[in-house]
């Protein structure tokens, strides 16, 4: 391949999310001789999906899987800070994750699974939750109890878990990946990747049924570009791009939604200057009953509030706008039961994007069709497990049947396949 | 659930294709104290693609999971013809799998798994195909050996395969269905499925997030219609019934082409009267390399010809056009090289269709979530799996966890699970 004059890019990567940039950097290190380059409809790197994240992590999983993408992307990102001096905005607020006495119990195994495999955790009790603001005695309540929202039995504090800057860590990536020689072609948006035969006849009407098939570039808002190999690393929009060309990638986008919540008032305030968790004295990422998560912003002595709601919530792709209503009528009220200081509270802000969802087991999806590889499905966790997600998908791209992700654990590169995945599922979906 | 009032009607049955009428009259049968009801956009059963496709079935599998729905199915259509007296047009016409020297090798493994299993086949030699009209030797031709058509070393032919009578087999669920008291609304469409709270509150606005979430009923071209439980075997409309309320089924529609060439030639005759296969002395359903596939039509003294095309031809739904471009440019020039008796052939009809498919594995999904069945994937063998699929999504939607198959077989009724899936993967796709 080396040797051949035409085309003259290698690896062609759409997209310049987190999961693109990992994966054209990983491809450009393991494989320095190869022109990589990225093409990205936004004019900078992770402004999709990835700057709309609320760009969570934890290294706390009861499937073995999940929590080496997590441990060593999270390590590779720590190592990143420490030794490469590239300030990522790690910051460890912890996980709260509020339980029902059903759910605590139900939750044990998985609790045990996580610490098996070096996650920890600890019970915080009623009384330091009612010290600390919350609710835990919903069902006196009437509107609650016809609500059918549970009392709250305990906190399950996860501290190896917290938050960083997406926007750093897309621009680490695009840094490393532009040091090493990688190219991005910005503003260049891809409207189809382009079939042919794997050995043109030259007639017209090409290629035929009977014909090897294989990509061989793409059609851009830019022009054509032509390429060896395509690594779909669009995300939400993978979908779009591969069930024209007659690739199903199992991945779905649905919308998601965060609300920014000021924290105006004495009650939000306190509530956001909550002490003993961690090391910046805030309030942990929290979980309530029913799925509403809040995340502290402590520049901007805010709260995040959000919720993924699934049933009823339509996959594919729609108008990107954060509904008002969805706040008022599906988060509110439930906010306010379990934390009072939110009655008054409204958002200052709000914003849409999707996840890009594996159905199936909530996994990222990372498997080639000829020349064609697809990197997507992370699901909500894309961040947390890019580093991994791009070594694996640069060593399947490059044929290797293994990958050494970093922290030295070695995988297979065809673990996340569609037909065969060797994965262990997840019982702790915070 | 007897002794409640409303709605009256516990199951709904979207689609009345062979396995949307196979899953009704199982429920029926296992449960005949449930009102049950099929509702259909078109005027009879099985005008969508049960009516397109080519009807063939085999009993002759590597997996077991496809033998064992492939045997159940046919056994109780035997027992149909037999025992009941309703003639549905079962023809064992065997199957004729032309394979290359490097292809038979290949196959040798999930051959002799098949033979394991119960299958039986036998080795059709040069000669024999040579003597039947068969160029074998096609790598002499300068044209077939530019496009890459291997020489065929051998047939590899079933006999325990065939084709049946699709519109009988619909019309013997439906009678067998009515006749229990199950009910069928034709030229009824479903516009969406109407999700609302399990536990409704009064409050404009329900469902919310918070709440549990169920289906209600459907929207149809004729109102609405309220039901306790809705079974969705929809085939190739299936994601688009079920996206918008936030289920993704895996499974994505392809479409499929069947051309019909008339026998009108004397080399043409010769072939379809090809003797020592069946009892009907015509050729096989035959497979020739790269997937092109002619049946007979002995009625009609005709042959069906079509090729599954896969990477180019889109997922999704889409005009249902037949092309004859395809005919001539993918299927004719393969078709004519192995058997220049088509040479002058063009099709005399034609019609596309659906293939409803499960990206994954190839095998059916039937899952529940919530009251909601989803009973898809049948990635063109339906009608040989028809029977046991019913059974089987039957007994899911009844809440028993095994299902006895027709012929004794027990086996679980969530094993065509989304998450998790009880099955082995298929070696020998014909």
């Amino acid at each position: 391949m080396r040797g051949c004059k035409s085309p003259d890019i290698d690896f062609l990567i759409i997209g310049a999310g987190i999961i693109g940039l990992s994966t054209a950097y990983h491809i450009k290190s393991m494989s320095p001789g190869s022109r990589v380059v990225i093409v990205e409809k936004n004019p900078g790197p992770g402004m999709g999906d990835t700057s709309r994240s609320a760009a969570m992590f934890r290294v706390f999983f009861s499937s073995k899987t999940n929590m080496i993408l997590a441990k060593s992307s999270v390590e590779y990102f720590e190592h990143v800070e420490k030794n490469i001096g590239w300030d990522l905005g790690i910051k460890y607020l912890g996980y709260l994750f509020l339980v029902d006495s059903k759910e605590l119990e139900n939750m044990k195994p998985a609790l045990d699974e996580a610490e098996r495999l070096g996650g920890s955790y600890r019970i915080i009790d009623r009384d330091s939750l009612k010290n600390q603001g919350f609710n835990v005695d919903v069902s006196t309540d009437p509107e609650a109890s016809l609500m059918g929202l549970p009392d709250i039995e305990a906190g399950i504090y996860i501290p190896r878990a917290g938050t960083l800057d997406p926007d750093s860590l897309v621009r680490y990536y695009e840094h490393a990946f532009k040091a090493l020689g990688g190219e991005i072609l910005y503003n260049t948006e891809v409207k189809r990747i382009v079939l042919g035969p794997k050995n043109p006849l030259g007639i017209p009407g090409e290629p035929f049924a009977w014909q090897d098939i294989e990509a061989k570039g793409v059609e851009t808002s830019s022009g054509y570009i032509e390429a060896r190999s395509i690594v779909v690393a669009a995300g939400a929009y993978t979908r779009e791009l591969l069930e024209p060309i007659g690739i199903d990638p199992i991945v779905n986008p649905k919308k998601r939604q965060i609300f920014v919540i000021r924290a105006n008032t004495k009650g939000l305030t306190d509530l956001l200057n909550t002490k003993g968790y961690n090391a910046y004295n805030v309030l942990p990422f929290t979980i309530l009953p029913r799925g509403v998560y809040i995340k502290p912003e402590i520049g901007e002595k805010s709260f995040w509030v959000g919720l993924s709601d699934n049933l009823g919530r339509p996959y594919g792709l729609e108008e990107l706008k954060a509904e008002e209503s969805f706040y008022r009528y599906s988060i509110h009220p439930v906010l306010t039961k379990y934390l009072p200081q939110f009655s008054q509270a409204y958002p200052d802000a709000m914003w849409a994007g999707y996840y890009d969802i594996n159905p199936i087991d909530g996994q990222p999806v990372i498997f080639m069709i000829g020349n064609i590889e697809v990197v997507a499905g992370t699901s909500g966790s894309g961040i947390m497990k890019a580093d991994a997600i791009g070594r694996i998908a640069s060593a399947l791209a490059l044929g290797y049947d293994e990958v050494e992700l970093y922290g030295g654990i070695r995988i297979r590169s065809d673990m996340f396949g569609l037909v065969r995945r060797y994965i262990d599922p997840e019982k702790l979906i915070l």
